[in-house]
């Protein structure tokens, strides 16, 4: 049995910092490195992709829409053609940090508003996989099995993995709750474990409406903004290794 | 006898048109290609590494300050490590467009204020020189052959290429007369094909003093902005062609 | 009889040139001025400034998304609370290009993608209002009359003026005929004056279905980004002027 | 006895938070608050205008180089009548906000690069007092009085206030000691506030050299972007107020 563990990291910028990196990559099996149109800059970029190395964490893409105000967490009306320019220059340039060490980009995941709007319209879902198998088709996409990219991906033939998220509920086909609606969240952390366990081991879990559904969860979304949040992905690897659970990225 | 024509393309961004790349790509051998920072969009560099592909012209990189509001003219005091991640950031940026054809970038050949800044200080040659050894060592710097970033990169091993103007007016000791000086821009065209042509054949050029001075010209830097400047490119190509010198890129 | 004529201006940004300003603003009566977000940077914002007072146009506000790579013309999911504020950002900026001759804002008109969301979301018409209560109650709001911004403005007590396009069909509910559509544009000349003498004079138009629809014209949009634009907008004017009709903004 | 506390708020961007404001703010009796340029955002200006009116704070205007990555750290090498613009679009924007509750500024200080430029280039000092007179005559410029900023004001008869750091050693001009010297920075508390007593109270400090120098001190520049920072700067409130200082804006 294995899983592979993800987050988001190389979020700050310039003067900003974001989230604790250096404490929470080493927890990591993957991670999704920001290119500057969201977040991160060359300097963080540089950074981040040391940090990776030094921890044997695989390293993605985590390209977002050009709006680092709004943390790419803003709807934007972008065509097909523009998005799909967008993610081969944020490929590109994350690739970049990686040369002198002869190191290889393993996935990509879209970052936020691009990720969830990737989830729906199958035109973004497309630029996406498009960017990829223009960029390098071995690399791996990482979304929602419930969402247009992740089924795309999968028809055109590129490698795809499953995501998760244990502090998110899921309506029963799958999909994620609006954060808006009353239990969206999952706050309770023996909840949130539990969630995964069974997730991991059972290939299923509760949906919002109190029905079980199948679900894939080739990889696990964990944040690491926070001490608690910090101390939350130990106890997670921890309750993982116990049942007997490989924390491994894919391309291991 | 070879000389290698270069322009800098590839500087509209978003709904703002600079140039007439379609037109001017064609008549060169070598492009230097914006990469977002001073100029330069996704989509734009898309269409610019395609046009050029089409005409059989070289790739650079052609990098510059994070100021578009500046057009990367102004001089910013970026530290060498600064300097050398946007470097980077930039050459992978535009290197992804490269992928789909298999195709390779032949240079990298700083845009205004860095150009001007890797000339005089020995640092921030420094930093792009590092750039370059880290992302891809085989690529050609281009430079004048006066200027500290010419002379660093030989010392380093790195290939590098000397770039005469045929518009600006030289000092005694091979670099560029001060634009705010009079007599520094050569605005006759029989003068400016006159010099390019002493340069190219007999490696000499008459400095602003009167004295002359031997110069070293692997490549000529021309202009695509209007009409006229068109005209003048197609006029020296073919007044070079006819003194039998071909034009052509370095990598050949 | 009067009728205003409005167009979009100020919209360089750095190196770049859009428009031919100095020749279409003394053809206007009021002037739509770009404020850095979608396009226009402070030293374009002076120099259009400058260009209006000299012509005696009517000055106003022209706030976009922060989105100069799509130059406003994507839609961006802002919150309400966001917009708000970045309006008030740009009137202000702009506002102090007025202070050295003790000029005033006459309008304010959103552009692009927020012109067209705020004809249609309640919650962004309502955040432009707020956003001009809070800055200056006085200022004139200019908007489609078929369209949520406008009739909130009415209903919130803000001045607010009808402004119709002589180039874009109408739907017989007033609304603008989606560019995507056949026939969505007027191109023939002739046809788009007469029709803005129709909406100028009868107070009607012809709607795409063949329909006679009235239509409140209190200014007409034009453009200048090219010679034949600029002859054609002459034309107009000329033509208003025969049939008794004054150019002159909503201010005098 | 009186003198004016004031520090750099309102640097938060987007997602990225930076200092204590809400904690910061009540201590001090000006605020200087970025514009959007190096620092800050719409949401961020009206949030920080809000707790300065809450805490009854003289509100100053803090502009810096369109550098966000660099935080306006970086040297730009701008031209006068760039820098002249510039600062009127961001007094501008920041006066907006202020509106709604019929505030005014009270102060105008550069920030970072632009702060030490403009007290060593006339060029540059002439550009912002230029801006100054332009948008709003009266109001005050916050400089070292040793610099070309302070003294041009004063030669141009606008209001400016001297201010001094309590961490930072001065040479015998008057001038900052360069960070890079060792002894720079004062890091002990008493010292610092013992410092702080002198310019205050005697008007001299103790150079680097060991020489006692006059200066002038109208205000005080604390920081807080710490816990620590936030508990200095309540201890100096203190230490002033028992030596019978009264804290307060200049506009009072």
């Amino acid at each position: 049995m294995k899983v592979d563990l993800n987050a988001d990291v190389g979020e700050s910028f310039g003067r900003y910092t974001l989230g604790m990196d250096d404490h929470l990559i080493p927890l990591l099996s993957s991670a999704n490195i920001a290119c500057g149109y969201h977040a991160g800059d060359p300097l963080v970029m540089e950074k981040t992709v040391k940090l990776c190395k030094n921890a044997g964490v695989a390293l993605g893409v985590h390209p977002g829409f050009p709006d680092l105000q709004g943390f790419g967490r803003r709807n934007m009306d972008c065509t097909p053609k523009e998005l799909k320019t967008m993610l081969l220059y944020q490929m590109g340039a994350l690739e970049a940090f990686l040369h002198k060490d002869g190191l290889k980009l393993q996935h990509v995941k879209p970052h936020g508003a691009l990720y969830n709007m990737a989830a729906k319209e199958e035109e973004l879902a497309k630029a996406i996989c498009d960017a990829v198998k223009e960029y390098d088709s071995s690399l791996i996409i990482l979304a929602q099995a419930s969402g247009k990219l992740y089924q795309l991906a999968e028809k055109m033939g590129i490698p795809v993995k499953a995501e998760v998220f244990m502090d998110r509920a899921y309506e029963e086909d799958g999909s994620l709750v609006n954060r808006r609606k009353p239990g969206a969240m999952i706050t309770d952390e023996e909840e949130a474990i539990e969630r995964v366990l069974s997730m991991v081991l059972e290939k299923k879990v509760r949906a919002i409406t109190g029905k079980e559904i199948p679900i894939q969860a080739d990889s696990i979304c964990v944040h690491g903004d926070g001490e608690k949040a910090l101390l939350f992905v130990e106890k997670l690897r921890k309750t993982l290794e116990k049942e007997g659970v490989t924390i491994e990225a894919f391309s291991r």
